[in-house]
């Protein structure tokens, strides 16, 4: 396998992939071809120290290609996977278009790396980056401990809206910036006003200087989209279909990175000192639990890392079994592009 | 009773409460006595269209107080709320020195106002703003369903930290606004260092751009005195002391407003419909529960309100007996100053 395409190449996520192509070399892909839409082909980026053409996307985009690494739209990966699949390209797909399709594997490769094998279809698919930042935790606790149940609050970064949402937070920051002027609704939505900002954004409601318990789109029963990603997702990954899982997912005013404060109930005892040694024995994690020294994980450590950061580890003081912790995984990179792409690398490893 | 004391008047809280007092004319106070330490003394500030003159904290201020209310550290209320006690006043504090005293109630009206007249030491404790923010929602719940549990995650607010909150997290949303850099440590760090902040700060690492796991001092088994308080506060108040509770503490950079994810469990079955009704019943809580037109509580839409907002609310789909909902409330007036004047106007109201 030796021809790579990046579908979506343009993108938040496409342009972190990018980064990693060029920086692990643990294949040695002979062409890495970028697709994306009409409108961005033509545009040369940098790839291994050499400038690419983007071409756009179209069935001969895939002629010749091995991997086919998409982050698109639900829309556009449920029609052009399939199309990649018949040229006989193995689809990894990041959208949320066939992560619950029986016959697509879901995988994380540190969790269930064989599942890439079983591919009916000719695409595996990429878990959700709110589900992704936790999952290198998750399943070495299961592991070790045999998950139960799972009640979770995230904290997403505006990058997890793409491009746009990295945008409107950094505008939205410069217009209330220096304005002294608090919190409040109408002065954080004049200053944006005075900045030039349009009235609606990916957000639908402010995120600078506040949260928004709100991410995707809603579903039944009042829970969103993303929320049900994280249950639905968290239990194919792990192979618990009767895994109990509540999420209450919400955006903050971080650039990059999502962390989740995490309340998983095992099978029997669990105790501190055991769940860290675990976490410490993950290539994939980095211990930080140090709190007495103000070394716990926060965003801002994580931009730009691989590993899944854990920290504040407690036992649940009145739920038996049961550990409270608190995880920082960057959202574009293990949380979308670093895992497609280690995906890819299990590929051709067979 | 007539004259009330304002202990700790040049803070931030005790600047809401003096707000307060301008807009509320349920007490017709003869006096309104502004104390600060030494160094705030003869200052002038403007109480209901008044100027008073800040006094310095002395046994002598204390002189024909009826009701005192503190918002000082642990350690001045620790030594100056028996004072204004032995001096005739009945002491509103809202210091962490009495909250878990038997001797002292713990009160928030609508849930215990009926305990601010077992008062043996003369003192009345106000909650920690973050139990405080969950407490109106969670009393309403307890008393239709029976509370038996609690998961939550907070998103709380620089103001917690007081004056010098809101000025770092200002100056740091300043230093990295317009930057476009991200949020990668370095570059926050950098442009923190080049606006001349210094290094250390009250949230000990960045605030902007980021989110931190950890409010308070660090307790027995790394859980934070903030996550102990929402634990143990919430037992009291409720008079539930086997109250299950897990929480995990942290801090946003947002300048007003705390918000919890609550995973609530009762004694026997809720339903969404219900709650929404015992919410919407309770004067103190509004309810923001339409996601379907972006319509959910977020912390810009309540800097500066009274009620606490709750929103979000789901009949958890794997554990029964189980509701999740989102709740903001203003952690300067219900969260603070707020809470204890309506402690005070308790006492008045006899």
């Amino acid at each position: 396998m030796t021809v790579l395409a990046i579908v979506g190449a343009t993108g938040a996520v496409g342009s972190v992939m990018i980064d990693i192509i060029d920086a692990r070399e643990t294949v040695p892909w002979s062409e890495i071809r970028l697709i994306a839409s009409p409108r961005s082909a033509g545009r040369r980026l940098r790839v291994r120290g050499e400038e690419v053409e983007v071409v756009a996307l179209s069935r001969e985009a895939f002629d010749g290609v091995d991997v086919a690494m998409f982050d698109t739209p639900d829309a556009i990966s449920a029609e052009w996977a399939p199309v990649a699949a018949e040229c006989g390209a193995i689809a990894v797909d990041n959208s949320g278009a066939f992560r619950m399709d029986p016959d697509v594997p879901l995988v994380v490769p540190e969790v269930n790396a064989e599942q890439v094998h079983h591919r009916p279809r000719g695409i595996i698919s990429n878990p959700n980056c709110t589900t992704l930042s936790m999952m290198a935790a998750l399943g070495a606790l299961h592991r070790s401990f045999g998950l139960r149940a799972l009640v979770v609050a995230s904290y997403q970064a505006a990058s997890g809206a793409g491009q746009e949402g990295i945008d409107r937070l950094q505008a939205e920051i410069a217009a209330v910036a220096g304005k002294g002027v608090g919190n409040r609704r109408g002065d954080v939505a004049e200053a944006i006003a005075a900045a030039g900002l349009p009235s609606d954004s990916p957000f639908g409601v402010p995120l600078a200087l506040n949260v928004v318990p709100f991410a995707g789109s809603l579903r039944d029963e009042g829970w969103t989209s993303e929320e049900l990603k994280v249950r639905n997702e968290s239990r194919k990954i792990l192979g618990l279909p009767d895994l109990r899982v509540s999420a209450t997912c919400v955006r903050v005013p971080v650039v990059t990175t999502h962390s989740i404060a995490v309340h998983a109930t095992f099978d029997g005892p669990v105790d501190v000192a055991t769940a860290q040694q675990v976490f410490a024995a993950q290539p994939s994690i980095v211990l930080v639990d140090e709190p007495e020294a103000k070394r716990f994980p926060t965003p801002v450590d994580v931009v730009g890392e691989d590993p899944t950061y854990v920290g504040r580890v407690r036992q649940a003081l009145d739920f038996p079994n049961t550990l409270d912790f608190f995880v920082c995984g960057d959202n574009l990179r293990k949380g979308a592009a670093l895992n497609t792409y280690e995906i890819a690398e299990e590929l051709v490893r067979g």
